[in-house]
């Protein structure tokens, strides 16, 4: 089977309209991958004029970066032979003991032993997966489920069956049912995907009674929970609730972050996993990358070590909480026909559109009127959603989310002109699972 | 089927000794998974009274840390809201521009859009196999291979096979006979997997007068070729060979790294890919890790951009070339009755042992004797080779590997004496691929 000749040369190489040789020879979980047509639209939302509401990039401009440059040229000076070196592949020992720490705010007691550190949390979904997931295995995940954990779970071919949620999370008799109709059906349920707290992208938390019970269905069915937790420490009004995993040692798999909490540009987020599970998340990750950085961890570990960051995190609340209050009242203010969740944390509102409208066939003229969302099919395995759109507080200044709430009102009106016109305002959606964008975490 | 009850206290989940309540609920790739028992020897082989001629760690004292803590704290002071930032998945473009400088040295012509930055090359090689191998394709690679790659195979399920090698590296006839035999039993060969430049373990180089033969012959049946590149500008007499990419750029995916000619903490490698795959690594990065660090890459950028990288590259050529000396020297001294490569570049020396010695079962003798190496087994994907060991130069000061050479031969002759005596040192081998351990890339 000799492949066509095709001519390239170096600067030809980068041009998108070539014939791909080698089209035949990917792998099947290769064949569901590819830009969405939504990245392309954000490419343009990236610009300055349009007032993006779809990123999920922490704002950083609060960071005390004198402080952490001399960090940063210390670890070097200092620890520069370990940092610069390979290290463990578990991750560097005094961080884990610092994660320990962090997490005992959200009441989790756990062992150093236990904690895989991982290239951002991303890493630790994706070998989560790797380790349990077989073709055709059934994830079961909240109805709308967080992007980029579906994007991995497609890349393992899993399949993603979701469960409703309310305005207190996952509800427990929706668990109950989806779990005993899948066992019914002889179906292999492998895990529980779920974000307890300050949901991305529906802005809710699992109520505290409904913690155990979620629990304890889950371990009825022999369903193992993957808490995937980057917001909990995140909240307005509230000190952190409880973690599952503080419930349940043997059953849940919990991942964690400093993405939200400090900064994403290191890429350090970690798992605690049950015993046996953590050593198999170990040689996965040794496999994927061989082990983290050694600089991004002590780099870390040392802004744990030497400055304050329970005050860096309270201070994010209090930003965040300012931005969710300028988003909520603007939606209050200028698209009162739509419905949404008001979170008392994290980054995002959940916003249902007027009856008929259609959130991702709006996004071109959203984008037009310089606005930017995230349609709610990405978050669904299944094109459903398409009539919420998520939308993001973080990043913009309250200034700024106003003014975008304000266009995207604009533009829900002409949608629900051309409704009332045409009885519809444009073509149907097809079903995708977005691959995540970076900039949508 | 509801899971065995077990009880757990946060510091007993510690024990390796307790049941796996997950044991029946792994993806099938995860039985594979094991740590191997060389590991554990290992932990003991770490200890400073062990010379380890066993791991693949650069010798980064002469680093100038000073300078890179200058480095590190421009990054974060002048350019703090990017570097702590998420960034593209892709990778940063400046940072893409400098890698096709480094990539000049070795005649590869390319374009930034070519380039994808991974968490280390050992993510690249992770993303490609990924992206084109399903369970049961074949993937073929020199005989040895280098460990950590086949761990990747492994973990995708792969089947590898071994094409021999000599001084010249990978023999045309013996890949055309190889090739030809696959595609006549009707076998899926995705690609070919090579490291041309002073081979891990093997220390051999792929000829000049080779490498379009090879090229050639992988063409003709339609198989992409993997060059991975990390040891090619560390030469110790001669500057680098252009590599296979550089005689074709749909045809090659080459991987580079800046673990051995700069710093492995920083976690940098990269992948040069044809278009259409590399927007598929792309994909398959974003699903894996949403994007490599940016701390890390504008750390190296900086790097590049600020020191004599070219100066360092050659410090390192030499210093090497002083360690290679040792360890020829010392073999020829204390071990005449092995037989040894003469590596003119990188990191390792591949030694056959006397007839009836077995590497594997002599390395518990080895460590008790202070010295610790990796054995042949380790780099075949079938259990062969364990008539051989792996010694690397890299770490360890002249002396100590003096020192290290003279503790093996006394346990060499040991073995002898225990084979002319019995007929036999030890145990047979089992087949067995060692899972990668971070410190033996």
């Amino acid at each position: 089977m000799p492949r066509p000749e095709t001519s390239g040369t170096p600067t030809s190489s980068a041009a998108g309209t070539r014939l791909d040789p080698w089209l035949g020879t990917y792998a099947e979980r290769t064949q569901g991958m590819r830009a969405s047509e939504i990245r392309a639209l954000f490419a343009v939302a990236n610009r300055p004029e349009v007032v993006s509401l779809a990123g999920g990039m922490p704002f950083l401009d609060g960071l005390p970066l004198d402080q952490l440059s001399q960090v940063a040229a210390s670890v070097v000076a200092q620890r520069g032979l370990q940092a610069l070196q390979y290290g463990s592949g578990q991750g560097d020992e005094q961080l884990r003991e610092q994660i320990l720490e962090v997490m005992a705010l959200e009441m989790i007691a756990a062992h150093p032993d236990d904690v895989v550190v991982t290239t951002g949390s991303q890493q630790a979904l994706d070998l989560v997966t790797r380790v349990f997931i077989d073709p055709g295995d059934v994830v079961v995940a909240e109805a709308p489920s967080y992007v980029g954990a579906l994007g991995v779970f497609r890349a393992y071919q899993a399949d993603v069956v979701h469960v409703a949620i309310d305005e207190h999370g996952l509800v427990p008799a929706a668990l109950e049912e989806t779990l005993a109709s899948l066992a019914a059906a002889g179906r292999r349920t492998k895990f529980l995907y779920t974000v307890p707290n300050f949901h991305n992208p529906a802005g809710v938390s699992l109520a505290l009674e409904r913690r155990p019970q979620v629990l304890e269905i889950a371990r009825r069915y022999g369903v193992l929970v993957l808490e995937d937790n980057p917001y909990g420490l995140l909240g307005f009004d509230r000190d952190p609730w409880p973690a599952l995993r503080s419930y349940d040692d043997d059953g849940v798999i919990y991942l964690g972050s400093f993405s939200k909490t400090f900064a994403p540009g290191y890429r350090i987020g970690w798992a605690v996993a049950p015993h046996a599970v953590r050593e198999k998340l170990v040689l996965a990750s040794e496999s994927a990358i061989l082990c983290p950085s050694n600089a991004s961890q002590i780099a870390i570990s040392s802004y744990l070590a030497t400055c304050d960051w329970r005050s860096q995190i309270k201070s994010y609340r209090e930003l965040y909480r300012e931005r969710r209050d300028a988003m909520i009242g603007a939606l209050s203010e200028h698209l009162p026909e739509a419905t949404w969740t008001v979170p008392d944390g994290g980054f995002y509102t959940w916003v249902r559109l007027p009856e008929g409208l259609d959130a991702r066939d709006m996004l071109p003229r959203a984008v037009t009127a310089r606005v930017a969302y995230v349609p709610g099919t990405a978050f669904y395995y299944d094109g459903s959603g398409s009539d919420h759109m998520r939308l993001s507080f973080c990043y913009p200044t309250p200034e700024r989310i106003r003014e975008g709430v304000r266009r995207l009102a604009g533009v829900v009106t002409g949608e629900r002109e051309l409704v009332e016109l045409f009885g519809t305002a444009g073509a149907e959606s097809d079903d995708e699972v977005a691959s995540p964008a970076p900039d949508l975490p």
